[in-house]
């Protein structure tokens, strides 16, 4: 594809989506030259609607209609309003949504503890954490973070910042899961759920 | 996802783009979503310019600068240029070309024939090969399509249009590919290899 400069720009532009490679990137350019139904710009569209009108919550770092921020989730009746669920990223909240099992508000931290990719405590919405303790009345915080040890760290710094305030802190459940069977559990999945016990 | 229209959209178009399914396209959306360097506009801008910037040669149906048009390797001096090479589509001709292999001009028909994806003869461009031939002196026709049923289909379909044409016409062989040992060869490669065997 030598001399083909737009060409080679999508190419380039395109292995910047995650779990696109090079050549994957470059087959999909082949694929967008070729399409005869316009795909090229119906692409290019989508993804400038998509930047005008989606935002994230200025609240809960949910994406959102960019008019209609603060986000639903943030604004419409929640059961368990006083419970706040600090996820990662706005695609935990669609899972955690899709699952039916919460109903409280969420926050998103938009990332995790991490030296390794340069994300510290400052790169995380934890400010915009503690305001919204005090203002919505929280009274339980409730870390939906997963299992490695970036998660590890940002669930044990949250509850180091929070051990000062009024509020309950809490961790989802770590052990076995659904439809699994104990033969084929790892080692460390097995360990948490036996340290994770409940009586019955 | 729901009520997101715009999110949806993308999630849509980008579903369309080859071996994209709709989970990775909305892992892809969100991560458009949550870019924090502008990939989306980036993006965006790489697809309208391509849309503008590329097309396919008018001869030979290569992917060509839309401003250098039939495209090089139809303009400039080729050492075997009276050997046309037909191939599916312009991947092809850049795959044929990185091999070094090939030293003549190229022909995508731009599809096989294929009843089951309703392709049709008339969907190939023949008619502009068979006005090649006459208008640039070809000498030989060298079908370079793979070895699925529609390729056999459609090099049997070829080879039959070109039969009252003062034209030779050829197929890349096929055996075994390089690199590869008798034991590890399926049975199909094996047959056609023999099939194909070559005094030495």
């Amino acid at each position: 594809m030598n001399h083909l400069i737009p060409l080679d720009n999508l190419v380039a532009a395109l292995s910047r989506l995650p779990g696109i490679g090079r050549r994957t990137a470059e087959r999909m350019a082949m694929a967008l030259v070729q399409d005869d139904k316009g795909l090229m710009r119906i692409l290019a569209n989508a993804l400038l609607e998509a930047d005008d009108g989606i935002a994230n919550c200025e609240r809960c770092g949910n994406v959102t209609l960019s008019a209609i921020n603060p986000c639903e989730l943030c604004t419409r009746h929640r059961k368990d309003a006083q419970i706040l669920c600090v996820v990662e990223s706005p695609a935990d909240i669609m899972k955690i949504e899709e699952s039916g099992g919460f109903q409280g508000r969420y926050h998103a931290l938009m990332g995790r503890l991490s030296p390794m990719h340069g994300t510290g405590a400052a790169d995380l919405r934890v400010d915009r954490l503690l305001g919204r303790i005090a203002d919505e009345g929280i009274a339980e915080v409730l870390i939906a973070l997963g299992t490695d040890v970036e998660s590890d760290a940002t669930a044990s710094y949250l509850k180091e910042v929070l051990s000062n305030r009024e509020v309950k802190v809490s961790r989802i459940a770590f052990g076995l899961p659904a439809g699994s069977a104990i033969e084929y559990s790892d080692a460390t999945t097995l360990a948490r759920a036996i340290q994770g016990r409940q009586a019955i």
